[in-house]
């Protein structure tokens, strides 16, 4: 099974690149809060892709990533001026890759691979592009183009039109529990990257493997 | 405006009756983490409304309920005996409905008084019974009748389909920021009960009075 993978699709925020880098900006500009906020904006962030999906009001990312933020700075009290909007903003396209991530996407270069995000092309592209990471992938695929996010069945389907390879031929990973178990209803082989240590979720969707972090993988190629 | 209101329609769980009245019951069995597991147990609970709903596994409130739970207590690190399981989901029968409930619902009392929730109705007509309030209300509307969770647009018509008035003669109550902007997204009048003092969400739905408890209401009668 593990060796008819054809291509291997990563998500990004939270899989190949640390979300919580951002903790750091949010710390200088909010002392003491930043942990906080950080967290509370990835919260939020998550909540509006589903409420948006569930109520049929579609926004890209970035407007989604704005109010999830300026609900967090309300939340703690603070205030968001333009130069911290903008700050923090921008900070998105700076996101660290996880200390792994080169040294697996280099031993897996014979295989397809791909981005797949519930980001918008405007905030996926430049971020690959800064991480220097761009020659590793063959594709970068938004849910934008279809404007469902992830867990849609619609979202995983897009990309997998988008490979012209079978579902059980594809490898998705991500470390987002929901995002795991929407790929394996979809009908995708999964391994979840588990960074936080957490159960699994209880949707009756197991993912096919678990790693702590995206080495695991390499037992797939 | 406020005076055309013909149908006042409760959302049940942290709108009528205090979710977190679970957490006696959550402390006794786990001494110490029983705050911790009832606050994770609902928001893991309402997680998957969403993700069933986004990924079309509908799964009615009992299960998701009893999934949310063991999730809960497997992110604690604790057991989930038979015993203890048969408790916390049958306290979920028994929670106390908030102080000023009774009170409000006895002054509306001429005007049609609806319950509409997620819950299912092995669930929500013992609660309401249990409560000593179920001669208040003229309708027990569940999404399970249609199998579409709110903040779904075909969950809120259905409510109002069922009540045969028009939308905008519809004031819709509740504590949940999700629920609020869901039903402002459907056309209803809306009273955000803002019980935690939190911001409102940043979905681009304002609601049309925001109160701390059920008793702000009355100036709509």
């Amino acid at each position: 099974m593990k060796t008819s993978i054809k291509a291997f699709i990563f998500d990004v925020y939270g899989t190949l690149f640390d979300v919580h880098s951002l903790k750091k900006v949010c710390n200088d500009l909010y002392p003491e809060k930043g942990d906080e906020i950080s967290q509370s904006w990835r919260a939020k962030q998550i909540e509006y892709f589903f409420l948006r999906q569930l109520m049929g009001n579609y926004e890209p990312f970035l407007k989604i990533t704005h109010d999830a933020l300026k609900y967090a700075i309300k939340e703690h009290h603070e205030q968001l001026d333009e130069q911290n909007e903008k700050q923090l903003l921008e900070a998105y396209l700076q996101l660290s890759p996880y200390p792994e991530v080169q040294s697996v996407l280099k031993q897996l270069g014979h295989k397809q691979l791909v981005v797949f995000s519930n980001g918008s092309h405007d905030m996926l592209d430049p971020l690959i592009q800064n991480s220097g990471l761009s020659n590793f992938f063959d594709y970068t695929i938004s849910i934008d183009e279809v404007k469902q996010y992830k867990p849609t069945l619609t979202s995983y389907r897009h990309a997998l039109d988008t490979l012209g390879v079978k579902r059980e031929e594809v490898l998705f990973m991500s470390s987002n529990g929901w995002d795991i178990s929407g790929a394996k209803n979809f009908g995708f082989q999964t391994a979840w990257i588990n960074r936080n240590n957490l159960p699994t979720e209880e949707l009756n969707l197991v993912p096919d493997s678990i790693y702590s972090d995206l080495t695991g993988i390499l037992e797939w190629k």
